[in-house]
């Protein structure tokens, strides 16, 4: 009826740019370009015979190519800029060193002038600290365009038999956004190897975690299939496979002459056949790397819209409803079992538990316990017609309601991201006064969280860039986000932090504790890399044998309720190979509120984060 | 080739809204009403029957309809939402007031529950003080949805045969929304009258200053014309063709039964019928009430996409042809006259001169004189391959640059919105010294800012939420902006301001003095209003009767080239019927910027905005 949901294509829409150095004429390029079914062009914006010389009265009028060729909307839509590749703003020769310095900078202004979307430049040896100065003045003083840095993904001396020092690409590249502070308008773009000097897995994984613009992939890498029509082998294209989860562009670099159209499509056919799009992938389209706060549940009442987004993962209520059918089945009372649902929210639970009677043939007396008044308002309407009188609604806060009976099992749905961080445990402890001594069961049974070391230049970006009108830059840093990761690197494997267990009674009968501290240490790293952050998942166990998980070794199959929980940095803290990352997690509570402090202890010590929850915590009311 | 720039629609899209206080099936309504045509439904979110006694310990359950009758995303895009109109939350009787008051908040509650994206309410007395409050309260804790304020256009007391006061349903309006601070997402409902009692044209244009979301239209307002069709009469056309301006939605409120259809494909139709599309309309589409910051040439090179907007406009270009075409026509020197062209930019004028040249069959020497380095490298391939060696290329700027010999006519076009904002007199004092002295002639001649006084809550509300990096909320308020005025109310004829002559000879040879100050008085206010800032326009003299306006009263037709420019005040100021309302305006100068100061003198008097150009000036270098 309404207006329909957009169809998620399941493809990933390739766009490619071609390479040109210097064609005749711009305007014609950029035609048989798009008639080829490219989508924008890369190439020199200044002439290379023009305004070599800059000094002294009679500096010539021309610098390049007139702007009146193209329309300002195709500038600053279809051409990226490549910088001159022979200057040397590094030379030990100061007068080479200033006058390639005024080049540089013309061709920035020009740049500017001409409201192309993005400039490229080559970093062609390990020093670039005066290169990176004079592209940083430009950030700074508002210049648009974004900085495309283009390296080798493998550099060659890595497989040269001459070369006497082996070069890190990554060490060039991450020397030069430090300088830039880390700049989001400044973006990789990567030459694709040849087939016989691909990465390691490890590299591969340390390049998804960066900014990268688009890979560089040379037309001789083509092979001719049995049509005659050009072809990436394997190994390059689990290569790009990997940089699908990323938006990365494709700039073919064409040295030969051809049908170049044959190439976008190849290109636009890979983006169908290797793109993987399972029901996680289908489900985050769209919210890649997007901040968004973690729940308040127990201050704020939760919306419609948070309901049916719940609501809508089966893989969730399946996992609760065979632990509900395993506990009512090992059930042996000789009373009509009562189940309590707290937290009922719109009734999903309440639902799964009938679900079970009906499928054991078993009667069971249902509460449905829920502090919403407007998800009361919907559960009442299903009692009335679904449900009937085998459900009893109460609007109560399970922390303070009196029951009329005890209850056999305690049914709830209250983790958060990060397992305990929407109260679960303060939840249930309130809830277990009505949970029958003994015998009473709690699904779930036990959460533990865990948590990894994290690189994300784009979280620490989106981050410094999101302007709340209520939170200083320095708050929104020691603030946790839920977020699905998409350009990041994990840099070491989950460690458990902290566990709960439910019912978790106390000897003297007082309210458990909820605090908690551990210090995790990760193996030493294996490559340098930039440590942005910790993230966070759990596992969960239901009854039994009945788990979720959201740590990736373990995460529940096609489960989507759950992001991970990412706990920043207040600045990227640079890691060496070797280097040990030690970090101490701290879970505080006081009468009206819990949080979390965090710290690095290696490889550097940094202040202790979010110190009272002075930026973060959950309200208790 | 390029993805086609949308053609821009001559017709205004009509959203069109379907009120229907209570159906019996809400899933039902819905579909009917997008069978019909509309786009979205007005309807209570609770059941009147439901929920009326929220005091006691047995409050009911149910609320309202159960949320899961429709999906989230057709609660938040489709559904706007009546509060219950017997609602008395200003009662004097305490318990009225109070239960009331919280039959209201859980409304307002189950609106946000719902997502929907806007509740309305009637004003149906001249005292709203209660529930502007409640609505505030919500306002600030961030309840996300609009609030739509319904009221009549013209209250029924001004044609009630027996009604002792005449109520302005604006007050009632105006009251409500101070109280609200201005909030942005309060806007306005508008019952269209019979037409028997049309508002004059000065009350609909107070309304169009308003933030208007939509017009109510009684279903018996429609004719049936001949072909059995509902039709509006001409005199509802011409209110509905005013708001045409603004983005006002139209809610048909049904009271009979029929082919609803034919009156959403009527309302289309209008869109159609009634839409001015001229050249105005359609090059500022897209940009209504968008706040621009003025250019700062003379600190900043203009870039591509800048110079291409204003080479488009080529009403203003033949006007400057026409006035080099008589200045060179009387010209009577018996030397090749000598044409300067003066910021050149990429050459627009140049190519008027030479068009001129070629008309009048006469030789001319003409200088292109240009600062900006990537602007000239454009003239200088215009020079090679059009102009040839009749253009001289000059890259100075203006004020500093010793030439070879003088000039009999300088061009240029350095005004911006308010005149001289773009200093052209600073830049024409500097450059006189070149132009022949008694016979040398400046084109323009002379040029007057003008100002008026300005209601737009509209500008107000867009200043206050824009979040700049550099600026603090004190100095966006008392900055101007360039603007393409359509939500606002202009409250009174412009007056001329400051006026500037070119040459401007002085006697002992100094630099002229081109500060300074007037205060102006306008006529007393025809009707209660608020006044948020000042507009500016100006007239321009470029030789003899030739000349250039965006002063509304003599405004040169399709000329796009500038927007208003609006120096806000800090913070709405109400103005009576009969008020005076009068401004006293600077400029200002120091050796590196020129600036405006601006304060009100009457109906109240304000603290000076800008003092020494704090928050806004114009650099010289």
């Amino acid at each position: 009826m309404l207006e329909d949901e957009q169809s998620s294509e399941k493809r990933k829409r390739m766009s490619c740019g071609l390479y040109t150095s210097c064609p005749a004429s711009l305007k014609t390029a950029l035609q048989s370009a798009f008639d080829f079914g490219f989508h924008f062009i890369i190439t020199q914006i200044t002439h290379p015979n023009y305004s070599r010389n800059l000094d002294g009265p009679n500096v010539p009028y021309i610098i390049g190519r007139t702007d009146r060729i193209l329309k300002g909307n195709e500038w600053n839509r279809l051409i990226v800029g490549e910088l001159t590749t022979s200057l040397d703003v590094e030379s030990e020769v100061s007068h080479i060193r200033s006058n390639d310095k005024k080049i540089l900078e013309q061709e920035l202004g020009f740049a500017s002038h001409l409201g192309i979307p993005a400039v490229l430049l080559h970093l062609s040896k390990p020093k670039n600290v005066q290169l990176s100065r004079i592209i940083n003045d430009k950030l700074v003083s508002g210049f648009s365009y974004g900085v495309w840095v283009q390296i080798p993904m493998v550099h060659p001396s890595n497989y040269s038999p001459i070369a006497e020092t082996q070069h890190d690409s990554w060490d060039w590249w991450n020397d030069f956004r430090i300088h830039c502070d880390y700049d989001k308008r400044v973006g990789l773009v990567l030459e694709l190897p040849d087939v016989r000097h691909v990465p390691s897995v490890d590299e591969i994984e340390r390049w998804i975690g960066e900014p990268v613009k688009a890979l560089v992939i040379q037309a001789s890498y083509f092979l001719i299939n049995q049509y005659g029509k050009p072809v990436l082998s394997k190994v390059h294209q689990e290569i790009i496979k990997k940089f699908m989860t990323i938006d990365v562009q494709y700039i073919i670099h064409l040295d030969i002459e051809g049908d170049f159209s044959l190439y976008v499509k190849y290109m636009n056919f890979l983006g169908k056949k290797l793109y993987c799009c399972d029901t996680m992938a289908e489900f985050v389209q769209g919210c890649e790397d997007y901040l968004q706060n973690p729940l308040q549940p127990l201050t704020e009442h939760l919306e419609t819209n948070v309901y049916e987004v719940f609501e809508k993962d089966q893989i969730k209520y399946d996992t609760y409803q065979k632990a509900i059918h395993d506990a009512l089945e090992h059930w042996t009372g000789d009373h009509v079992p009562v189940v309590m649902v707290v937290g009922a929210g719109r009734g999903p639970l309440v639902q799964a538990v009938l679900n079970v009677c009906k499928l054991l043939e078993k009667e069971v007396k249902v509460y449905a316990v829920e502090k919403n008044p407007y998800a009361v308002n919907t559960l009442a309407e299903r009692v009335k017609r679904e449900w009937g009188s085998q459900v009893t609604l109460i609007r109560e806060d399970m922390r303070t309601w009196q029951p009329p009976e005890l209850a056999d099992i305690l049914v709830s749905e209250l983790l958060g991201s990060f397992g305990d961080n929407e109260l679960s445990p303060e939840c249930l402890d309130g809830a277990q006064r009505f949970l029958r001594p003994e015998t009473g069961i709690s699904i779930p049974k036990q959460y533990t969280s865990f948590i990894a070391p994290l690189q994300s230049l784009k979280i620490y970006n989106e981050i410094r860039n999101s302007r709340l009108p209520d939170k200083t830059l320095k708050q929104c840093l020691e603030t946790p986000y839920v977020v699905h990761l998409a350009n990041y690197q994990q840099l070491a494997d989950s460690q458990p932090l902290f566990v709960f267990d439910h019912p978790n009674y106390t000897k003297n009968g007082q309210n458990p504790d909820n605090t908690r501290f551990k210090s995790l240490r990760f193996p030493p790293a294996k490559k340098h890399c930039v440590l942005t952050g910790i993230v966070g998942f759990f596992e969960a166990v239901l009854y039994g044998e009945v788990t979720l998980s959201t740590n990736p070794r373990t995460h529940t199959p096609d489960m989507v309720s759950w992001f991970p929980i990412v706990f920043p940095l207040a600045a990227p803290v640079q890691v060496k190979e070797g280097d040990i990352i030690q970090i101490s997690f701290w879970r505080e509570e006081s009468v009206d509120k819990v949080w979390y402090e965090w710290c690095l202890e290696s490889p550097i010590k940094t202040p202790i984060m979010n110190p009272n929850g002075r930026s973060y915590h959950i309200k208790k009311h």
